[in-house]
C-alpha cells in the first residue's frame, strides 16, 4: 500500500506493507485524513517520530469483528495497555505504555489502509460526509474543555488563535451557550463566524482581565501571556496548545495571586463532537484550506505548514476507489 | 507609636503617628504579629514597598464601633472598594484598586496600633492564645486550597516544601482527611508531624506522577517542575509559592498533555481556620522559630529569613501592656 513516511526532517511518499492485526484491532481502508498541527511537530522532529503519520480519519473496516466489518468509521487515537493501574481507572489516554496512532507506536493514517483498535472505532454518521466526519477527532479535542470546566450559559468566553483548532474550540463552545470571542489574525474569517454567533477581533486593543474563561490555542509560546492578560481573577485558562520551547512566565503576579486556573486539555470524547457535526451546530467547510490525493502529500504538509494555513484533507484510498491493495 | 518602618532594602524601628481611621475602620492595639515570606519580599524590593509591612496580627480594638471596642480581634487583609464589578460580586480580594494590609496602600500590624477595615475583623476564640490565634492569616490561606479543590477524603497528597506555609497547608489538608506526604529538607521536623499523620520525607528519591494532588509551597523557582513531575496525569498542582524570578517549564509535556491543572491560590478564608485552631486539629507551636519584641524588628526580620526558619512572632504591645501611645 502507499503511504506518507516521515524521516529526518522530511514526509515522502513510500510503498509499505499493509498493517498486521493486533488482537482486537480492525483494518480500515482511509478515506480521508486530516493533517494537524501535531503533525508538522512530528515533521520537525519533535518526539523522535519516524514512520507512518495521521490520526485524524474516516474510512471503511476492510477486516475486523463481524460488528465493524463493511461500516465506515471514525477512530479514537489512545489505546492504553489495558492492565495497568490507569488503564483499569478509565484513564487509558494517559496510560504510560499507551500507543497513539500515528504519534507513538501505532503507524498512522496518512495511509490506504491503518490497523485501529476495534474499541475505538465509531460509526460515521450516515448524514456525514467524509469531509465533514474527519474533523470529528480535533473536535472532540475541543469538547473536552467542556468536560473539563463548566461554562455556564451566556457566560462570555475568549478563544486565543483563529487557526483550526481555535475556530473548533470557539464552535463548541458556543454550541454549548457561551458568548465567544476570538482573538485573532485573519479579518476574513470573521463573516462566517459571525453567522454562528461568534465574534473575531484582530487587532484591536485587547481587554485585560476581562474574561472568565479563556482558551489558549495560538500555537504559539506568547499564547500563555496572553491568555493571562484576557483572563480575569479567580478565572480559568485552558491550554490546547503544544509548544516545546520552554514558557516564561510571571505565575506569582500572573496566576498565584489573581487565583488563576491553567487547565491542561489534549484529547477529547467523540460522542458530543459527532452529535454536533450530525446537528450541523459546527461549520467544517470553512475550516478546509485544500484537499489532495495521498500521492501529493508531501505537497499537502506544505500547505499544511503555510502561516495561517486551515485544514489539509488528503483523500487516501476515497471510497469508490477499487478494493486494490 | 513604634512601628517596623521598610524602605530602600531596610527595616527598623521608627517613631509614628497612631494611623487615623478611615470610615468602618477599627483601631487595633496590635499584641503579637507574625513575618511572612511576603514581608520578606517587601524588604527584598518587590513591589517597591515602603512604609510599615505585617498582615499577620491579634489585638484588641481600642477604637471603633460598639459591636468591637475591647474585643481580642484578627484580621482578613484584603480591602475592596466596595463598589467596583468585582467588590459587588463578593471578589473584593481582588478588586483591583484594593488596599491590603501591611502590603498595599494600607499601614501593616508589625506597629503598636494598626487600622484595620471592621468589616474584615474575627473575634478570636477565647480558647486560643495569641501566640495560637495570630497562626490564623496562613492557616486561612491553607484552608483556601480546600476552597478552590475537593480532595476526596482518604485521598493521597503531596505538599512539596516543609517550611511554614508548606506545614500548614499539609496540616490542613490531613484535617480534611487527605493522607499527606511532605517532600522537605528538614527531617526534624518528622517526628511532630507523624503525630498528626503526616509524612514527611527528606532526600528520598520522589515517585514520579504518584500524586492527584500536590501543593508547591516551597518558595523557590524549582518547585513548579519539582511539582509537576509529583503530580499524575489529570491531577491538579496548587501554587501557593509567589516567585518572582520568571518560571521555566515544558507545560506542553508537562501540563498539556497529561492535562494537568494548575490552581493559583493565595488568601483564604478565616472561619474553617478559626475552627482548625479551636479544636486543636493544627499545630502551632512546633512551627514558632523565635520570639521577640517590637524593638527587636531588625533582628527578627534577620532571624526570619534564615534558611529553613519558621514563623518569627514579634510582639507589639502586649496586652498587659499599658494603653500608653
Amino acid at each position: 500500500m502507499r503511504a506518507a513516511w516521515i524521516e529526518g526532517g522530511r514526509v515522502e511518499l513510500r510503498e509499505l506493507a499493509v498493517p498486521r492485526l493486533r488482537a482486537g484491532e480492525a483494518l480500515v481502508r482511509i478515506h480521508c485524513a486530516g493533517i494537524c498541527n501535531t503533525d508538522l511537530e512530528l515533521l520537525a522532529g519533535y518526539y523522535g517520530f519516524r514512520g507512518v503519520p495521521g490520526h485524524e480519519f474516516t474510512g471503511t473496516v476492510v477486516q475486523g469483528s463481524r460488528k465493524w466489518l463493511g461500516r465506515r468509521v471514525v477512530g479514537e487515537i489512545n489505546a492504553g495497555c489495558g492492565r495497568c493501574a490507569r488503564c483499569t481507572k478509565g484513564m487509558q489516554k494517559h496510560c504510560p505504555r499507551r500507543r497513539v496512532l500515528g504519534i507513538l507506536g501505532q503507524p498512522g493514517v496518512l495511509a490506504e489502509f491503518a490497523a485501529v483498535p476495534e474499541e475505538n472505532l465509531h460509526a460515521a454518521p450516515r448524514a456525514l460526509t467524509d469531509r465533514e466526519a474527519v474533523f470529528c477527532e480535533p473536535l472532540a479535542a475541543a469538547c473536552e474543555i467542556l468536560e473539563q470546566v463548566r461554562i455556564p450559559p451566556g457566560e462570555r468566553a475568549a478563544v486565543l488563535g483563529d487557526g483550526k483548532l481555535g475556530l473548533l474550540c470557539a464552535q463548541a463552545l458556543a454550541a454549548a451557550g457561551a458568548r465567544v470571542t476570538v482573538f485573532g489574525r485573519h479579518p476574513g474569517r470573521a463573516n462566517w463566524l459571525a453567522r454562528l454567533g461568534i465574534r473575531l477581533l484582530c487587532g484591536e486593543k485587547r481587554p485585560a482581565h476581562a474574561f472568565r474563561f479563556v482558551v489558549e490555542a495560538t500555537g504559539s509560546a506568547q499564547g500563555l501571556n496572553e491568555a493571562l492578560h484576557l483572563v480575569m481573577p479567580l478565572g480559568t485558562v485552558i491550554l490546547k496548545s503544544t509548544i516545546h520551547e520552554p514558557l516564561q512566565t510571571d505565575l506569582s503576579k500572573l496566576v498565584v495571586v489573581p487565583e488563576v486556573t491553567l487547565v491542561g486539555s489534549r484529547c477529547g470524547p467523540f460522542k458530543p463532537a459527532l452529535r454536533l457535526l450530525r446537528r450541523r451546530q459546527v461549520a467544517t467547510a470553512p475550516l478546509i484550506q485544500a484537499e489532495l490525493p495521498l500521492e501529493d502529500v508531501e505537497k499537502a504538509f506544505r500547505l499544511a505548514a503555510e502561516p495561517g494555513a486551515l485544514k489539509v484533507l488528503v483523500w487516501c484510498s476515497p471510497p469508490d476507489a477499487s478494493n486494490a491493495r
